[in-house]
């Protein structure tokens, strides 16, 4: 069954290999392709047409090949189905019938189908191909494994693989897998762990299929070669925003037992739309095919997003579904399913050059049309003094357009009034005929278009790509944990919300368009089930936040948002009225994660925060450097300080580090702070001091067995932590009981417990150190969550 | 003449005093009305008009009045055309024709016309006020001046009043004074400081007439009732611009001798625009009528304007101006007027409410309609998934209309997808029924609008506000002054600069159309005379950015602003090739004036510079706390670092400041600064120092008389500097010639004297301490302006 036609085939061919991919030189030879699930949907529809496709484009390239589709049937079973869908391949156009016919009889001659199921079947493949080998006198080049299976036997088949089919004699191995890459961070992680310990991270090729959209694959060029006019305009002060969009119109009837799991964020968002996010925003590489610079860049983009959680995503669900998981997951009618089938996300990248720039990804089956494009919306830079059916009134917009809608091919759009972009190379071309139809809001006319001057299938794309090597059409795995790093806490926090039923189709009408506030999207038009609005503002306001006792003192309870909400908004008014009577407001604030959701809030709401005029000072700080991630300021910094406008010196972390050394007491760090403070904050009094409460009922760095007395009149001291790392530098009761107002923030169900024991014990500074923050001439206002009161 | 008409009138009122004046309580009594200038054009058209308002307003109110009009000629030639003036005057609708003509009666027995020339003049209106009010037993309210005369008389007659019509017990004193208020800072100043020699603060009303309109006077009340609707969208997330315009179709022929001297910035910009600039951004004020917070806001928002250079201009000269120049100047034929009769302005406030915001400022003659509007266009925040005609995927602006244009009436019109804004009091009445009129791209039915309930003239109403005292109606000198730090800056880079020519009318078409580039304002169209095309990229770019040597090292020289441009851009590359070599960029930079264009540069163009893995460090320091004005490390906080997204553990100012002292040898400043150095700089060297060079040749804080081995192997050293502050903390020669790059900027044409001795000089450590930078294996390059090379 197995033939070298080189020989034969150079006679025939008219055209030679294909030149991108002697990009990388590979030392020649043969080649075995092995699918595994050889006879699957996706075989069937375009992996067989791909490589069928490769091998036509290496024919006369010195390499030859034999291919095997693997499947759990027997063979008996399997070969004539295997050879019915090879019998389906087709050539292109420019390949003559006749030479086509032959073409693919000796395709058909290098294939076979075998039975993987064991261990030995692996085996007995591998010894098949060494013993060909031998055979026929042939130096091995590689083997291509293309896994298109079920994710759960990715780790199993790639083990079987690792065992017994690694080439010898240095030829390489490279396997290929597909989507789902796990379901959340941890098992992806899994996943990723398990693969990589049977394969080199160079030897798996993760495959998007939309890294092999010609227009996709088009972003990185094209922003390359129309630098000089995507530099000046390329950043937050020209981009209005970036829209990131696929609809669909089919529902996912019969996919039912996989898309319930998943839903459309993991289905489409996670993976396909981060892609191109990533290239749209991604620091150009210095070499857009040096696949190490790619990545990196394309790191860094995902560690500048700002953190993904409820606010930033909207959820639908079609109305059928509900029924079709009833009916294919044999439920009841009473079952109810969360999975959304449409979600709009809204992204930032917290980078100087994107700031402020809304990211919108969005996705849904059942919509009014099918249609995929990424379009970069500027804003309209132009003013029109007089004459505004001028052209540069109008709309300024870059779309790469994958496909469908109403061009119905795939194409790169750039407005007349942008700027006219280079057409480079032999594999675009500019489109000056148009039929009469508008993109997005403008005219076809509007546009210079341009489309690949031959379409190709992204899968025959990416083969070829796995064939030469370029990793940078692949998902790494660094890549992919990235980005579920990005998706996770979104996916988590949605978990239990409800996804806005619609319709369907045409009848959705404005049911899903959305709305940015600040960095919240919401759906735009209400869907009112209980008008708020009957409510009463007072009487919804009062049933959120409650005012209280607690301990004796004020104490403030709502849901977490809205406490966080109200918090934010009350010390933002002690801040203008310390500023309006003295000109300064000076906040100490405490570390660790109790406080974040509040200084995420500050940074992201309140815009008219008086940062200009507020000094920050630390309750606490760990003895690191505050470099470390450890550091309580480093959180403080990463959290709020960078994201606002606050003077350099303004900013008052504690001296943990003298003369390169950590909290030495010769140092005098605990005095220079001391110092510094009573230096600039008038009596010592701070204006606000925001503490946390631990388990252990530790405030600030005192911990349980503080004495009253302990640190006498100073207003900062070393402590030591239970806990890692033990050394710690703290402001005393005595700063604290200074402050004009104190705010214990205590949130989550985890404090319930202590939150209980603390409504009942009387003052207990040995044991429950938080009970020693009594402010001598101040306030004190504990803000604790419904969670952790109610438990 | 005089007569106590109080009584009689009494009995004819129908309607009582304008409560709103009532604000301020007055000693009820008798007032008397000096217009200077009386029968001028103003006061023929307004002012008089006014005053009869006022008395009609004041009939019943206690106050008693009489009326002077003063003017140079004599009052014989003068007193019928007086006459004539005030029987023009005109009652609203609401008093009727029998009561209005009484009271012009009244109105006309209580006036007269005065001379008003010399010291003696002002002396006897004085002695005739006492007599009158001595005669009559009244007690004596106040005097008001109103100078409606040019301004260069302003001194004069204030100084004229002060020192002879002063009133006596009691009574206030208020002088009316309108714009010009100076050409630029510096007259301002001077012409603030002689009328504050003859007047209080207080005793000064100048007006300008924008306050009196009632859709500006509407601005703060609109923003403070709409508060609850705006807070969350009055920000940089939802302000896609703000425009400011007032457009003329009138030419100003006849009031050249005035125009040519001040142009359009000056007449409209300066003044009128600016005001409305503030009332939209400024915070608001907790008690809209406390003129003190409302002024103390104001001034808030005019010390966060970024600077305004050319790049922030466009002007332009309707064509007929130059000879009606010539003509009106009697100037010849080849007389050349550069005074702009069009300017548009490109303004930013860098505050993070407002961050990237641009607020266009624009006004001109000879445009194609009267219309005068702020617009706050809001971005389209609404993603419209299918329903594309959907009134939310429409603009969303909010626009004070002050009146012409296709509305032809003040209001406040309010997109309906925003918010239904509160219509309170009843000066304002909502607008139901419309006319089919489009206003701003959008038919009037898409806006809720308002209108005053009565059209109230702007003088009218400035007029009744001097009268209550309301300062926040008038221009502070502390204001002026700042308008005037506003835009001085821009007029003088506008000194030399052509306007663009425009034919004036609807013949303009896009011509003043204008382009937005980050922070930079250009025409839209180019007006080409050589095009550029021709001269080719590559000499366009050699001639402007020049390559050569200087004392033996590289140089660079271009026109300052193409230097700047290049070693902002050098500086990058440097920074990129750093970081992918290590990680980090070691940058140390200087203080003084010389760098702030390259920090301006960098902070506004170059979004991509790699800040995050940037350190900076100071070349030197002087020994004043890092807070004062005078310190390197404020001067590149407030102008490079406040700017652009570093951390703050990036950013190394040197320690002049330890234990509450400044540079004492104890304190170990420089020993603490090495240490740093040397930890986080690997080989302590840079990889890039920015040095500049003083007029006496010194550079970094090494003043002539420094000694090659003076510093021995220190990197930091303390040294005295011939001029003020004397201490001084520096990098020694040792550590700047480690350097792997060091750049010498020098610019100005104040440096040319200084960049030929150096050119000609060799090494002279003592004499030009410049000369003792040789980084010993890095390079040395001179970045010199045209200026300082060629003078």
């Amino acid at each position: 069954m197995f033939v070298t036609v080189f020989l034969l085939l150079v006679a025939l061919c008219a055209h030679g290999g294909n030149g991108e991919d002697s990009e990388e030189t590979q030392r020649p030879g043969h080649v075995s392709v092995i699918i595994v699930g050889g006879t699957g949907d996706l075989a069937k529809k375009y992996l067989w047409q791909g490589f069928f496709q490769l091998y036509i484009n290496q024919v006369s390239s010195g390499n030859t090949f034999s291919f095997y589709g693997g499947g759990l049937s027997p063979g008996e079973k399997a070969t004539p189905v295997f050879f019915e869908i090879l019998k389906a391949v087709s050539c292109t156009k420019d390949v003559s019938q006749e030479r086509c016919a032959l073409l693919k009889e000796q395709f058909l001659r290098l294939s076979q189908y075998r039975q993987l199921k064991t261990l030995e079947d692996y085996q007995d493949l591998a010894k098949d191909i060494e013993k060909q080998l031998q055979q026929e006198g042939m130096t091995e080049a590689g083997r291509l494994f293309y896994l298109s299976v079920p994710a759960f036997a990715y780790a199993d088949i790639a083990e079987k693989i690792n065992s017994s089919c690694r080439p010898t004699s240095g030829a390489w191995l490279r396997v290929v897998l597909e989507k789902p890459f796990g379901h959340d961070y941890r098992s992806a992680q899994v996943l990723a762990s398990q693969l990589g310990s049977a394969l080199k991270d160079e030897e798996m090729y993760r495959i998007d299929h939309y890294l092999g959209k010609q227009v996709v694959s088009k972003i990185l060029p094209f922003r390359t070669e129309n630098r000089k006019y995507l530099d000046p305009i390329w950043n937050r002060h020209h981009i209005e925003r970036v829209e990131i969009v696929l609809k669909e119109t089919l529902d996912v009837k019969g996919r039912i037992p996989f898309y319930d799991q998943y839903g459309v964020i993991r289905d489409v968002l996670q993976n396909h739309l981060t892609e191109v996010m990533t290239l749209l925003t991604m620091k150009l590489p210095a070499n857009v095919s040096n696949s190490e610079e790619v990545l990196q860049n394309k790191l860094q983009i995902f560690s500048s997003l700002l953190p993904l959680g409820k606010n930033q995503a909207v959820i639908g669900q079609y109305q059928t579904y509900k029924s079709e998981v009833q009916q294919e997951l044999n439920k009841t009618k009473d079952h109810v399913t969360l999975t959304p089938t449409f979600a709009a996300v809204l992204a930032h990248i917290n980078e100087a050059q994107y700031e402020g720039v809304p990211i919108l990804l969005i996705s849904g089956k059942m919509l009014d049309e099918r249609v995929g494009y990424a379009r970069i919306l500027f804003k309209n830079d132009v003013f029109c003094l007089q004459n505004h059916n001028n052209v540069h009134c109008k709309a300024k917009q870059i779309i790469f357009y994958f496909g469908h809608g109403s061009l119905q091919y795939p194409a790169v759009l750039v407005s007349k009034n942008l700027f006219k972009p280079a057409v480079t190379g032999s594999e675009w071309k500019e489109v000056t005929e148009h039929k009469d139809v508008s993109v997005l809001g403008l005219p076809i006319s509007d546009y210079y278009v341009q489309t690949p001057a031959e379409e190709k299938e992204a899968y025959s794309e990416l083969i070829s790509h796995i064939f030469a090597g370029r990793k940078n059409s692949f998902i790494s795995t660094e890549n992919l944990l990235a980005s579920w790093g990005m998706w996770t806490s979104l996916l988590s926090s949605l978990t239990s919300s409800f996804p806005r039923i619609y319709p369907g189709g045409a009848e959705n009408g404005d049911m899903l368009d959305v709305r940015l506030r600040g960095k919240d999207i919401s759906y735009n038009s209400e869907v009112v089930i209980i008008s708020p609005d009957k409510m009463g503002d007072a009487s919804a306001n009062s049933f959120k936040v409650m005012q209280g006792k607690f301990r004796s003192a004020d104490m403030v309870s709502a849901w977490t948002e809205e406490l966080v909400e109200t918090l934010a908004a009350d010390m933002q008014e002690v801040a203008e009225a310390a500023i309006h009577e003295g000109g300064v407001f000076h906040l100490a604030v405490s570390g660790g994660s109790t406080p974040l959701a509040l200084f995420h809030r500050l940074a992201v709401h309140h815009f008219t925060f008086p940062w200009r005029n507020t000094h920050v000072w630390m309750v606490d700080e760990r003895c690191v450097p505050l470099t470390e991630p450890e550091s309580n300021f480093y959180s403080v910094h990463e959290n709020l300080l960078k994201h606002v406008k606050i003077p350099y010196y303004n900013i008052h972390p504690m001296p943990v580090q003298l003369n390169q050394r950590l909290c030495v007491e010769d140092d005098g760090g605990v005095l220079l702070y001391e110092k510094e403070l009573s230096r600039l904050v008038n009596g010592s009094s701070f204006h606000f001091v925001l503490l946390g409460v631990g388990y252990d009922g530790h405030t600030a760095s005192l911990f349980p067995g503080v004495k009253a007395d302990q640190h006498g009149q100073s207003l900062v001291a070393l402590t030591e932590s239970p806990s890692k790392p033990h050394q710690r530098m703290s402001l005393t009761f005595n700063a604290i009981n200074r402050a004009h107002k104190v705010v214990l923030l205590v949130m989550g169900k985890g404090k319930h417990e202590l939150v209980t024991q603390l409504s009942r014990v009387k003052d207990a500074l040995d044991k429950y150190p938080v009970t020693g923050v009594k402010p001598a001439n101040g306030s004190l206002v504990w803000y604790i969550d419904y969670d952790a009161l109610i438990g």
